[in-house]
C-alpha cells in the first residue's frame, strides 16, 4: 500500500516515461516542421479534439472506477480475513472444552490456532508468487508441513487440516454438534474470501478496454497540436505534454491499482495484515511475546 | 478469456469492419463530392457534433458499465462455484464417519466429490450450448448417466444426486442432522450460483439501448464531416474513420462482454476453471495423479 | 423481455410519436418564419445548447442507470424464485422421510411442490394485474383454492399453506427439527423475492425526474434552432428532429423498462420463467410428460 | 410518495421560489444596466459558463445519486419489513404447538402478531416525528402499553415484548428450540431494519455539498450574461432563467429526496406500507374483516 | 457529523486558504504583467481550459463518490454496531434462564451488556486515536480492566470476555447449545465491525489520485489566463479565482470525508451513537436513570 508520507509522483512518472518522452519528440517535431508553416494548410479546429478529451475523460473514468473497485475489493477480502481469523480464535476459546486423557485444551486450541495464523500468511505469499511456506514452517508441526508438501494450494490444505482436527474435537466431545457447524461456517468463509483473492488474481482486466483507452490518447495527442497551429509555436509544446502525461498518468495508476497481489508496493498490505492478524490471535491465547508491527518502508507497507 | 499477451485488437477489430468500410465509402464520397464546393452552403456548426459526442460518450459509459458487470459478475458466479466445491468436499472429509457393513467412507466421498466435479463440467459446457455429457462420463457411474440423460437439466440433476446421497448418509448415521442441513446448504448456494449463470445467459441486454448507441454514432458519423468542410478536404477522412473506429470499437466491446457463455474466446474461462476445481479436489482425496492445468491458446483460455 | 430477432425500434418510436411531430412542426414552423429573417436578430450562441446537451446527457443517465437497475433486480428476484424453487423441490425430496399409515411420500412431496409451481404462476400474473388463479388450478387440491379464495394476497397464501404443512411433517415425524426449518428458510426467500418484486411494483419512480427530464429536452429544442440561424435553413430540421428524436427515445425506454411488470413485450418474461420452472420440478419429480418451453412471439417473450 | 397522477411540477417549484426570483431580478437589473453599454467592455468568453456548466451537472449527478440512494434504500427497507412482518407470522403459525391448560394458541399468536402490525406503525410514526403510540393503542394490551411507556424507543419495546413472550413458550414448549432460534432471527432482521432506517434519519446528507452545488449554479448565473452581453438583450432573461430554474429545480428534488420520513407528500409511504402489512396478517389469522387500503391523496400518498 | 445549522463553508475554506492566495497572487501576477502585454501573444485557445475542465470535473466526480461511499459505509458500519448491540441484548433477556445456586441472572446479563456499552466507547476511541479505556472503566469490573490493559486491542477483548462469559453459561445451562451459537453469531457480526471500521481507518485513500487531482486544478489555473487574455484585464482575476476555489474547495471536502475517525468534527458520530446505545441498552435493563443523549457542539456532533 502506497503511504500518504512522501509524494508518490515519481513512482507512477517511472512508469510512463516511455509515453512521456514520445509525446515529446512528437510534439517536437511537429513544432520544428511548423516553422516551415507546412502544417498551417491542414490545421484542424479544436471541437475535434475536444470531443476526443471528452471520450477520453468518460473511458478514463470507468478505467479507474473498475481499478479501484478490485483494488477496494481485495482490501475488503483481507479484512473479512482479519475479522473471520479473530473470530475463529474466540470461537475456539469460547467454545471448547478440555477433555480427560487428551490432548490439553491449550494445545489443542493453539495448533488451530496457529494454521490460522500461517494460512494467513501462506495466502498472502501465494499471491504475491513467493514460496508460501517461507515464513509459517515454525508455526506448524513436522507433520502438517509433510501433508502441506503435498498440495498445491498449500492455504486450502491448512483449512483442509483445521476442518480435521475440528472433526475429532467432535468425535472426542470437545465440541457440541452445532459447534463444529458453526465452526465450520467460519471456515467456509475464510475460502470463500480465499477464492475471491485467487479471482482477483487470475482474472484479466479487458484488454481490448486497457487498448482502446491507450489509442483514444494517442489519437488526441496526434491531432492536438494541428488545432493550436494557429495559435502558439513552442509554447504548445508543455501545454500537450503536461494534459497528455496527466493522462497517461491517470490510465497508469488505474493499471497498478488494479492487480493488488503482484510484490509490488502498491499491493494491498497483506503482509503488514498477516502481522496483525498474529499480533492479535497471540494475544487472545495470553502469549506473553507478540511480534512487532510490520514496518513500513520508505513510501509503502507490504 | 482474453489474455494480456498478445494485443486483441485485431480480434474486436475483425468484428467492426462492416461498419468500418461503411465510413470510409461515406466519408471518400463526402470528400470527393466536397470537391465541387457543393456542400460548403450546408456547414454546419461543429458544436452539434460536440452534443453529438457527449451524448455518446455517456451511453456508451453505461453501456460499458453494465456489459462489465455481466462479465465480471459472471466471474464472480464461477469464483463462488470454485469456493463451495472445495467447501463442499472439505465438509464432507470432515463431517463423515466411518460405518460398519457399508460403503467404505472414502468410496461415498469420492462418488459425491467426483459428481460436483462432473457438476462444474456439465453446467460450464451447458452454458456454452455444447454437450454438457461430453467431458464427464468418466467421472460418474453408468446409473448416474443413465439418471442424467432423462433430465433436460443436467447440472440441476447432478445436486439432485447429491441431496439423495445425502439423505441416505443421515439414515445409515454417516451424518448428523446439523451435518447434512449445513451440506444441504452448500448445495443450496451451488444451485444459486448455477441460477446465476442461467440468468446472465439467458437475459437478453435491453435491445433498444443497443440500437440507441448504434443510431447515435451513425447521426455523428454523418453530420461529423459538415461541421468540417470548412477545414480540410482529405485530411478529414483518417479523422472521422479513426473517431467513429474507436467508438464502434467500444460499443463491439461491450457487446462482446455482455455475453461471456457463448464458447467464444471472450468467455468466461469456464473449462480452465473447472480443471482448477477438478484438480483441487482430487488433491484433497489424496490423488496420486492429477490432471494438467488446462493450456491457454494464442491469445486466450477457455 | 424483448429479444434481439427483430429490431425493436419501432416498438419505442410507437411511443414517442407525439414528441417527434410536436417537434418537426416547432421546427417547420421556425423554418417558415425564419425565411422572413425575423430570427436572426435574436439569434443565440451555441454554448447555450451545448450546457444543455451536457445537462440532458447527465439526467438522462441517471435516469437510464436506475430504470436499468430496477430491470436488472426484478430478473434478478425472479432468479432467485428459479433458484429457491429447485432447492425447495430438492430439499423436499432429499430431507422427507416416508412414515408409515401416513400419507404416501411421493404425494405429500408433489402437493407442496405443485403448490411452489402454482405460486411462481400466481405471483407472475398477480404483478400484472391479471387473475392469478387462472393458470394454476389444475395444480391445487380443491380445498386449497377454497383457502386462496379468502385472500387478497393469493402467492402469499400458498406459502402459508406449504409452511402449515411443513408442521405436520414435523409433528408426523416426517422431517426432524432442523430439517423444518431450513426448509422454512426456503419459503422465507421467496417470501423476500415476493415481496421485492411488489416494491418494485409499486413504487412510482420519482415523478419530478421524469419531468424535468422532459422539460430540458424540450428547452434543448427550443434554443437549439436559435442558435443555428446563422448556419442553414431547411436543412436543420432533421437535424434538430433527429436529435431530439433520439433524447425522447432514450428517455422512454428509461420509463418502458422501470416498470418491468405491466403485462407489455417489455416486461420480465414470468410466465416463460414460470414454465421452466414448471418443467424443472416436474422432472425433478420424475414426471414422463413435461409441458413444452414457453412460445417466444414475435418480437418479444412473456 | 409523489404519484404520477398530477404533474407535481409546482410542488418542487413552490421550494425554489426565492431563488427563482432572485435570478430574475438579478437578470432584469443586467439587462437594464445593460442598455447603457456599461457591460460590453467586460464581456467574458462563453467556454466559461460551459466550463461551469459541465462542473454542476458532475456534481448535481453526483447529488442526485446519492439523495436516490438514500431515498431506495429507505423504501427497501420497508420492504424488508414487509417481507420479514409476513414471515414472522407464517413461522408462528406454522412452528407454534398448542399447549394442554395454557393460554389458547390462537391468544398466543394474535397477540405477538398485533404487537408485529404496531411495530410497524410505531416505528413509521416515530421516524417521522410524530406520537408512536396515536395509531396502536387498540391492537396492544394495557399492560403492553404501560411497558412502552417507559421506553423511548418504542419500536424497539415491543421487539423486546416478543422476545421475552418465545421465551416463555420454549420454556412452556410450545417451541422447540431452533424454531425460537429461527424466529428470534427474523426479530434481528426487524431490529436491523428498524436500525436501517434510523441512521437514514439520523445521517445529515454531508452540508459541504449541497452548499458547493449551490454556489456553483450561483456563480454560473452571474458569469452566464456577460458571456452572452454581444447576442440579445431582454431574450437572454428568460433563457438564463429558465436554465438556472432547471438546475435549482434538480438541486431541491435530491434535498427533498434524501429525507423520506420528515412527514411530507414526498416521504417514503410508511402509513400506507403498515396499513398493507396489518391486511395481511389479518387475512392470515383468518380475520373476516380487515381494514381498507390507505387511500391516496390528491398527488400523493402516505 | 458537521450539521446543517451553520453554514460550514468557512469550515473547508480554512482548509482551502494556502491555494486561494497561491491563486490568488498568481492572477494578480499575470494582470500585472499583462499590463504590458506581453502575455498576447502566446494566448492560448479556451477548448484547452475546457478540456481540463471536462477531466477535472470527471476525475473530481471519481474522488467525491469514492470519499462519499467510505464516509457512507463508516456510518452504515456503526448502524450495524447499533443494531447489533441492541439484538445481543435482546438475546440475553430472552434466551437466558435463571440458574439455581448461582450468580443471578440479572447481574448476569447485565455484565455482559455493560461490557457491550464498554465496547462501543472502546471502539469509537480507538479509532480516533483515544485512550480506549476512559470512558469505559465505570462500566467494567476490576478484573476486566486489568484483562484489557493486557491487550493491544481493547475492543477484541471484550468480545473475548462476553465470549468466554457465554461459554460458562452454557456449562451452568443458563443457555442452551442453539442459544449460544446465536449469540456467538452476533458477536461475530460485531467482530466484523468492528475489522471493517479498521479497513476504512487503516487504508490510505490511493495517495496517487489525490496528487493528480491537485495537479489537474493547477494546470488548469495556470493555463486558463492565457485563454482569456483577449478578453479582460483586472475582472478575470475573481472569476479565475472563484472557479478554481470551488474546485479545490471539492477536493479538500472529498479529503476529510474519505476519513471519518480522526477525531475533527467531520468525523462519524461515534460518541453520540454509542451514547444512544448506551441509553436504549439501559432502558431494555430497565434502569431508572439512563444518562442524556449527547450534547451537539456548535456545528458539529462528535
Amino acid at each position: 500500500m502506497l503511504l500518504n508520507k512522501h509524494i508518490p509522483f515519481f513512482y507512477i512518472f517511472e512508469r510512463i516515461k516511455v509515453e512521456f518522452w514520445l509525446v515529446t519528440v512528437y510534439m517536437a517535431g511537429i513544432g520544428l516542421i511548423d516553422e516551415g508553416h507546412i502544417f498551417k494548410s491542414i490545421s484542424i479546429p479544436l471541437a475535434i479534439p475536444s470531443i476526443l478529451g471528452t471520450a477520453i475523460s468518460l473511458i478514463l473514468g470507468f478505467r479507474t472506477n473498475q481499478a479501484y473497485s478490485r483494488w477496494w475489493e481485495a482490501r475488503q477480502v483481507w479484512g473479512a480475513i482479519v475479522n473471520d481469523s479473530r473470530s475463529f480464535v474466540r470461537q475456539l476459546l469460547s467454545f471448547t472444552a478440555d477433555i480427560p486423557d487428551g490432548e490439553a485444551k491449550t494445545a489443542f486450541i493453539q495448533r488451530l490456532s496457529f494454521r490460522q495464523i500461517a494460512f494467513c500468511y501462506a495466502l498472502g505469499d501465494a499471491l504475491r508468487g513467493l514460496d508460501p511456506l517461507q515464513k509459517i514452517k515454525s508455526l506448524l508441526s513436522d507433520e502438517d508441513i509433510l501433508f502441506l508438501e503435498q498440495h498445491q494450494n498449500k492455504h486450502n490444505a491448512l483449512l483442509l487440516l483445521n476442518g480435521r482436527d475440528l472433526k475429532s474435537a467432535l468425535a472426542e466431545k470437545r465440541l457440541n454438534a452445532y459447534q463444529q457447524v458453526q465452526l465450520d461456517e467460519t471456515i467456509n468463509k475464510l475460502c470463500d474470501s480465499m477464492g475471491k483473492c485467487e479471482r482477483i488474481k487470475n482474472t484479466v482486466f479487458p484488454a481490448t478496454y486497457s487498448l482502446v483507452v491507450h489509442l483514444f490518447i494517442y489519437l488526441f495527442v496526434i491531432f492536438l497540436p494541428f488545432g493550436l497551429v494557429d495559435f502558439l509555436g513552442y509554447v504548445e509544446i508543455p501545454l500537450v505534454v503536461a494534459i497528455a502525461t496527466m493522462f497517461f498518468y491517470i490510465e497508469k495508476t488505474a493499471i497498478i491499482m488494479q492487480d493488488p497481489f503482484e510484490n509490488r508496493p502498491s499491493d494491498t498490505a497483506v503482509s503488514s495484515i498477516s502481522r496483525t492478524i498474529e499480533i492479535n490471535i497471540k494475544q487472545m491465547l495470553k502469549y506473553d511475546t507478540v511480534p512487532e508491527k510490520w514496518e513500513a518502508d520508505d513510501y509503502y507497507i507490504m
